[in-house]
């Protein structure tokens, strides 16, 4: 497929949350991507937060991302009862719970200049705390 | 370890799959690693679905991975009282959700020519649906 | 950012374990990494084991890590009537249950020779068995 001439790039990427949920930035990692001139390679997408996540899923009805927000509600209840951590407030040992469940890091291949995800896949930043967030997302692309 | 010399492969590996369910693809990913030349390097594998992941299990007692089938059947039910996705069958919404609580994607390094698994694991597609499918998983090697 | 000189480097942390709980290991990838002379690039740990797997969490506040267990323990319970894989104790199956919830492997972008770690983030090994193992991670780096 290639040999030689790999190259590295990074970028900061600003997530502005306003609450539990997931909000999508495929587009911006795409934009930003575009701007490299790889055509092949691997990005890898981290997040800098033990209360928010990445996850990717579909992004044709809106329906299935409240669902999943709904599930996790569910699954890890605010309960003080529950936890020894509580000083910062009933949502945030969900949050961290929430956040272990699901993925700090994705990797995906690069081809033709573009990610190679599924027709549905949409990338998700999920926001596990109540209170709007700034959140902090480093990509990393090696290629060619 | 190293200096230079490396290169990228890309490769498109297709599964079928007859319901939910763990389908093992570690020989067919190490058939097609073997043919690359490839000593020291990353393997990616990421799974192009929302309703299909990616997971490493233990391939030695298949009693595992039905039990692990069977885990998350009892973790996220089909009750569509509990969705509101519900359009796609009951079956497509856990789905979604099983497939957030696992992986999408997969980085494995590659050692003497090798993915550096340990010695029971197995790397698996997990599929989400009830009926067949045919799944897709991009593999990207990135070595020398 | 770059252009050419990309090297590759591995390395193997072996962690001691004294029964379910999450054991931080940022320290000594840190250390290792800063043997390697790297300004740049994507640091893989990959988990060698099924019942052991790897989370990013809290490292400020103790009780989130043992929540985060207690969570896991509520969630996956040692109840030998709810799985067929039991002929390796009442901890075995569960233990498989909790590494497919969490991560086989992480990817971090290093910059400017450190990981790329959010303020509160630590890596941890998150053992899943009762009794003490000795567990294994390969760490890969790519990077100039």
């Amino acid at each position: 497929m290639s040999n030689g001439g790999l190259r590295q790039f990074s970028h900061r990427l600003h997530v502005a949350t306003r609450g539990k949920g997931l909000y999508e930035i495929t587009g911006e990692i795409a934009s930003w991507l575009s701007g490299q001139s790889v055509r092949s390679g691997l990005l890898t997408a981290f997040v800098q937060h033990t209360s928010a996540s990445l996850t990717i899923q579909e992004n044709a009805d809106p329906d299935v991302i409240a669902d999943l927000n709904t599930f996790f509600s569910r699954l890890v209840p605010e309960d003080n009862r529950l936890y020894r951590h509580t000083v910062e407030g009933p949502d945030d040992m969900p949050a961290h719970i929430r956040a272990a469940l699901t993925l700090t890091q994705l990797s995906i291949p690069i081809e033709q200049g573009r990610m190679a995800l599924g027709t549905w896949q949409g990338i998700y930043l999920f926001e596990h705390r109540s209170s709007p967030h700034r959140r902090s997302v480093v990509l990393h692309l090696l290629g060619e």
